[in-house]
């Protein structure tokens, strides 16, 4: 029996091994799509304790928690920090094959050297000395981000956001801290209040958005801004994408529907969110920034929870609507111009794998390595089994050593031994691969696609 | 090579065999989901024969027989006992892979003691061997249900079933079984003689239906009727669920063409279906049944052996439809009004695992430890393969700990191994984690796992 | 740690590996679908160099270089053979759990006796053995297929065609080259000059088509041909069926309007095809040609490749539209009348696995032993993990020691080591379980399956 996550975890044969000490746990990590708040980043302060790192803001152990019957009051509630984390101990016990048993180990390993195993039993003492280590220890930001060997990391932000916080950190903390452009709200826009944002949105931009022609001015501006922040990448949350053509006289008006308030149709929605992402995907492509695509989720499903405690607070879930169609459209539609940008493609429906797997081949060239990318197993799918079928999705239709390899999604600054997660991960499938025969034990070939997916292959991808 | 089904089958590592001798294994059995006959509970038939036991009306078995180019003569037709036997053993020795040969050779081993492999060449022997023990010895429905040590059962019941025979059984056999609410009838009204059935209905509740309002009315008498005898669970067969909201005026029209044998169009039939598992949903509720959602199929497929031997009879397969938005609007408008009762989500098509094992997140909360759960492998599921998968995703997505278990969803007597296998299985997945150091080698939470999965929490889930 | 695909290559256990040898591996080969060209058998030409057998029209190949960056120029452009081969050799060592990279090593292995790995670094030496080879020893089709223990092989024909080069093979070669009925163009009439075609396929026929009746006639009479050549199979692919019906003289005005050039509306195309899958499949029910239906392709998704380079060139990939109902009514309607051909299933999106894998038990009868059938995994399920999901589909689902086994779809003559790859996992797959105690050791049983599902049972499904 292997010990539980010892350091060898997920390591079987020698080969894994190797390939994981020697090729991936060296790289730095490049991580290019999280949700880390710049303005945390630069104040920079110490946390409370274990229940803020851990219990603040994290849907997924919320989630857990209410699964194993646990009240609200001790999950978002006002109960004490340590009945709290005592409620997710005892959640824990239970979650027998879910990623949360390691992550929460990996993060108590890595950053406070605690080996025991979390239950309801061990609590106390784990909380106690975690406390002390945050009591007595550096546990900043810029310090957990600098010790983990991070070569730079990419936020996720509002068209209409200033970087204000990226200007400051620009010249305060050594680690890039680039925008990413996230347009959701240019997008999707049946889901907020849309003239408000238009409204902020040029007053960013210095443009006085009266029509669909100045709204993509607006854009437009902020990507330059962006750019010259660093920024190079975008992420697109779109549920799915629908492909409906329209004129610029027919979208100016749809446009002005939206932000009188007006409710739009079925149509009017698909064809302005089509031509919005061939707008937006065409100006990717002119400044060399990347698109990703979020893809198939069903969010907002608990109204009672909503109204109580907001978005983004454990209630979305995977939806099964079909992705093919619209998807090729999108990306023909750009490519026919020469203006398809580097393009990364997320699934949330596991299902979607091969589909989208499948497509990334139809648009490659040279432009570049791994010019389409099927992007690493995301939310849901963040576990194990996600991580083994997306690279196996990838590994089958298409080259596995150009793959960009992880990202966190996260919104944590404890959330860094993911990586190491997923390096272990991929360099136990690998590694695997070799020990059956399946792929020759080349030295040269293995140390390039390791270190490429690590590491190397991503730097490239964003920053050539 | 291990021994074929020997007393490890399934079983790998030390581990896997501590968690099942010790701890699965000794747990009594909660068969809470079945198609038991309480009528031949009651009448308590010894056997003729092993064909009668196996042959008499296993889909399975007949599928299986029918791929393998057998005549129709020696599946439902007349040809002699033993004759359909060997073709059935002949069909078996090809049919590696399947799950026929476990459920088969687990009967063969544990009812008959025989452990020889069943081929056409073998048949005449073991059906020898059968035969005179069930000449001498007692096979009887009762018998075999106390031998296989079974907690309790729930059978499934049409409302306007008037439950007689659970009531004789109440009276007479030591183990208790309950009636499960089954309106299938009340639902799918496109799919027989609605207004025979709502007459036979309204008699049995006492209730004269001539209106939407009055058809409730009896349902929910005969609920209360159900509750009297113990009824924990209810159960629906929807092929899918599509949101479409209707008003009480308007479900009475449709509630009265359809009495009127009026053919409905799509909008209302939907509509109908939706506003009705709402009402069931929220009497469930009311009442502290668990509410089962088998969703996925797709039925009488072969119109020929339809006309020849009716439903049933192994022509339905798997539906590819949507089902996550239904789904989540219908479990959102009853917990809305707080009125969502214990809900277990069954899909057919495998690939709604994840969609499924994501919903479930949506709606629990401290109402139970699992308040929403996945219902284990079903159907065509209902192998290794589909148990392991169920198991995974349930793991990732959700608390495994909490876990109600396996359902046979059985016809015969001679089922209850099946509950055997899915805890070898189960063993043997949780086990494997632990062997390689992926959970922790915790004595106490391994026993509250897997004693909990096995019979425990499926206990408390439905009878509190 | 094992060798690179060795003579063990996939086999772990000494089960596996007797198996294998002593009864996959010296069966003939039935290679009872492909796109080998008859012309080409014919004609019988030595080949110049390696590139031109692999980089020639090998759009999986393709697709990987475009993958890995590689210019166009390189891939189906005028860059020099070495230089093409050297870009495919780079491309390959970064291709790590890609089926290319087998594929590709049992040819070197195979053909040429070339054991080394493929990397940029070893093109030239590869490259140098390669070609003394083919320019002394004889690498033409006739010689290849009849060195591959090959029993037959049917083409992929066009009921337009008039199979000359059929007949100059059967008094020419001794290795039977059977055609295969492919009636896409009759089919799919929405994708092609519609007319042109039909006025094609009357004069080869020798019917004037002026009507629906007349095509039908003359797609009959082309049937009675092939048949008279030794045709045993048809082939169809259809991205998606939808059960529409259309009376005669709707039909004949649907297709009147499509000889006119005239664009049909999708219910009309529909039902069209509809109609004509079924006129097909009774037809085919009469002659005993088996009927294979390729479904869930989404083609030619790159407008500018295409009209670059044009179709089948690698910019096709897999659709995720509903494929159940539609399926069940067109198998139903078929049966219904007695005339179902024996069927073969190939899904593109493995999704569809199970959807289809159960169809298959809808419509089994004693017409033939295992009459409807799972084909093996195909296109981009053509790797371990999709033969695997097929293997275990097709076992749990229904008897899979009745499955006809594998098919190449391949357009070279250096493709036969695929079946041996299949083989391979074949025997990988059922001697594991046989290792694990799932299926007994039984030696009959086993011979039975392995010999049976490597060629036997392709032999009498096909040819009786």
């Amino acid at each position: 029996m292997k010990t539980f996550m010892d350091k060898d975890f997920l390591l079987g044969s020698d080969t894994e091994k190797h390939l994981f000490f020697d090729y991936a746990d060296p790289q730095p990590i490049f991580d290019w799509h999280c949700h880390l708040s710049p303005k945390e980043i630069l104040e920079n302060s110490q946390p409370k304790d274990l229940c803020e790192l851990w219990l603040g803001g994290d849907h997924y152990k919320w989630r857990a928690m209410r699964s194993a019957g646990i009240e609200e009051k001790y999950i978002t509630g006002d109960a004490a920090p340590f009945e709290k984390f005592s409620a997710y101990a005892k959640t824990l016990s239970l979650a027998i094959g879910n990623p949360l048993v390691h992550w929460s180990h990996l993060e108590l390993q890595r950053y406070f050297g605690i080996n025991a195993f979390l239950t309801e039993k061990s609590a106390k003492d784990i909380w106690d000395v975690a406390q002390r280590k945050i009591d007595s220890e550096d546990f900043r930001p810029q310090t957990l981000i600098k010790n983990s060997n991070v070569f730079a990391l990419c936020t996720t932000d509002d068209p209409a956001d200033d970087l204000d916080f990226h200007k400051a950190l620009k010249g305060s903390f050594s680690v890039p801290v680039l925008p990413a452009f996230r347009p959701d709200k240019a997008i999707n826009i049946e889901t907020h209040p849309f003239s408000d944002w238009v409204k902020k949105l040029g007053k960013t931009a210095g443009v006085d958005i009266k029509s669909y022609e100045g709204f993509k001015t607006a854009l437009a501006r902020r990507m330059d801004a962006f750019k010259d922040m660093g920024c190079a990448a975008s992420d697109q949350s779109v549920d799915r994408v629908v492909c409906i053509r329209k004129s610029e006289a027919e979208l100016d008006h749809i446009f002005k529907k939206a932000l009188a308030g007006e409710k739009l149709t079925e149509d009017e929605l698909f064809g302005y969110k089509f031509e919005t992402l061939l707008f937006l995907g065409r100006e990717y492509s002119k400044r060399g920034f990347a698109m990703e695509l979020h893809l198939g989720a069903l969010r907002n499903n608990n109204t009672r929870m909503f109204n109580s405690i907001g978005p983004d607070t454990g209630f979305d879930s995977i939806d099964d609507k079909k992705q093919a169609v619209g998807l090729s459209r999108l990306l023909d539609c750009l490519d026919v111009d020469g203006l398809l940008p580097r393009t990364i493609l997320f699934c949330l429906n596991p299902t979607d794998n091969y589909v989208l797997g499948a497509m990334l081949g139809n648009f490659q060239n040279s432009d570049a390595v791994g010019k389409i990318q099927l992007g690493s197993g995301w939310w849901f799918n963040d576990n194990i089994d996600g991580m083994e079928a997306q690279l196996k999705t990838f590994g089958n239709l298409g080259v596995l050593g150009t793959f960009v390899g992880m990202v966190t999604d996260s919104r944590s600054f404890l959330s860094y031994p993911r990586h190491e997660y997923f390096r272990r991960i991929f360099c136990h499938t690998v590694g695997s691969w070799v020990e059956e025969g399946l792929f020759p034990n080349d030295e040269d070939a293995l140390k390039t696609i390791v270190e490429g997916v690590s590491f190397k292959n991503a730097k490239s991808y964003f920053l050539g």
